[in-house]
């Protein structure tokens, strides 16, 4: 039973404070702990309330709405992906999420999700990797060297081992800009002329780049055998990375398939093209990787559960670390249903 | 082109600036406005992108978005519906919402909604009695005197010349709350025993109550030829107050039949039922009232629309009223491909 004075107030966090909390705990310590929350969350799969994000699109970009719930928890993101942003300033994704209770309906955390989401994309990426990535793999290529790019390289050192990492963009500043960030990160770096080049002797291949278009940042003739591939950039409809002859020969791992078929590098491929579930790997339901030969790829879209988990960890930390601010967001009348009292008291005491 | 450094910014209306806002305007003239606000963007219906709320249910209640976008501005509110709630001192509905620009996907308000909700609601309920009740209608009866009742009330006197009210409620401590409360309203208040004494003499009709069940709050013998319904608590799977041969006999009116058939009191209807849009009425192209002796029905469950023109109302007042606050919640880099950079930059900050 409920009965405190302060439920119209949630938690919020904001961009400052959520880079605190980053600082405060170490980007990489906050992906290990985010690959750990996903991964418990993807044992439970069933558990969730599952639907593909409910999207509003328009000629320059798509606003996206992923809400999920495990039955005691509600959790939902807004997510925006606008790939000409950048050229105006702007980021291409932000986002902010909310976590409500089940019981209530009332909310219990409102939090920025723009630095949250690249934190649990890269945290996803190298929890899938830890289970598909060929074993001892130290060398990653990077080929997209964006907003992204940092969290996947620091997420792959600290949860798979990675320590040398080939750079890779279209635009050499962006290299230039991971390079600068990463020193002192103990990774050893390799900027590179092209693709190719980025891609000697990398065990692991992760494409992250944000054009709204079929691209086709890797051929057929790139890819040899082995290789675990992490498509990160190719997520929304008609936004593709990799060459249709890739993904024929690889084994292919998503997050939810109603939503890869639409949105991930699979939209290229017939609909009943076999995928696998990642969860049903995690829970061993299913195989990863089972011959060194084999490419694995993983057809990353994001899913809501992966916010969720965020969402969840997010709120688990602040029962014990400051960063948050009290929002007035819920009206909270003393009486519940006098609600327009509420307002006629305000005005008493406003006069 | 946008170019200023202040796009993380997102005003935020809090519970207590919304309360003010609604104050210094006086409720009656922004259910006013709102039902105006309503009608502009109704009668460019076929302009949104329209979808029927997103629902999670549970055994207790239900967490619901509401998107809507007119190709200019995206809108979506969150909102709770948990009956058992008052019985925990809890509002059965408290709600926020969000306003963005689809060109960039960048938020440009925040604001509660559990207050705005019920302004909307009520102005929505009138604009559509505006439509539909028998010309010149002085007394409605109000059914069900909870959190929404004094809107109602409210909103009926300013748009359609209500002038009397007959007050019901199976709670008479409801009641006397509701009599308190719009005491010096100017409405003429008569408290009644039971639903039948409150329907007297009543040309409009508004039930307006919370179980999640259902209920039958009028039955057939009780309504008469020739008034206005306006139910607005059955709003949800299993939840609705009519009993099923009043329905046969109203010409009913919805807002968007794809979720009136699943939550509004048509769901005790065949799927063919025949409805009118209240929008066609509103642009001319369907008629309304036709007939002295008709009964019409607005059957409310609320869409998002109406949520988006009230954001719209909102955001409208800001440009000239103080009551909002600035929310840091959308991360913003000099240069946005350096998220992670943005982050070492508040690290050297805080050294």
């Amino acid at each position: 039973m409920t009965q405190s004075g302060d439920f119209n107030i949630v938690p919020f966090v904001s961009v400052d404070n959520m880079m605190k909390l980053v600082l405060h705990l170490g980007p990489e310590r906050v992906m290990t702990d985010l690959a750990d929350y996903i991964e418990a969350d993807f044992r439970r799969w069933e558990s969730f309330d599952k639907t593909p994000r409910v999207a509003s699109h328009s000629d320059v970009g798509v606003i996206e709405l992923m809400p999920t719930s495990d039955g005691e928890m509600y959790g939902f993101k807004y997510v925006n992906g606008h790939p000409k942003n950048t050229r105006e300033g702007l980021q291409t994704v932000t986002a902010f999420g909310l976590l409500a209770e089940v019981d209530t309906g009332y909310p219990i955390l409102l939090t920025e999700m723009t630095i949250l989401t690249a934190l649990r994309t890269a945290a996803m990426s190298a929890l899938a990797a830890k289970h598909l990535a060929p074993r001892g793999a130290t060398t990653m290529a990077m080929i997209g060297n964006g907003a992204q790019a940092e969290f996947q390289a620091l997420a792959f050192k600290a949860i798979c081992g990675v320590t040398h990492l080939r750079l890779y963009d279209v635009d050499s500043v962006a290299t230039r800009k991971c390079e600068t960030n990463l020193a002192g990160s103990g990774l050893n770096l390799t900027a590179c002329a092209n693709a190719e080049e980025a891609m000697e002797g990398a065990e692991i291949i992760t494409t992250c780049t944000a054009d709204k278009q079929l691209a086709t940042i890797l051929t057929d003739n790139m890819v040899g055998s082995g290789v675990h591939i992490n498509a990160v950039g190719g997520d929304c409809p008609g936004k593709t990375e990799l060459h249709r002859d890739i993904l024929l020969r690889s084994s292919i791992f998503v997050e939810y398939p109603p939503q890869t078929r639409i949105e991930g590098e699979i939209q290229q491929l017939d609909r009943n093209h076999p995928v696998t579930e990642l969860w049903q790997v995690i829970t061993g339901r299913a195989m990863g990787r089972t011959d060194a030969r084999q490419i694995t790829l993983f057809d990353s879209v994001g899913f809501a559960i992966e916010d969720f988990s965020a969402l969840r960890y997010i709120h688990d930390q602040l029962q014990v670390l400051p960063y948050s601010e009290p929002l007035d967001m819920i009206a909270d009348p003393d009486d519940p249903r006098d609600l327009y009292g509420m307002l006629l008291r305000a005005k008493a005491k406003a006069a």
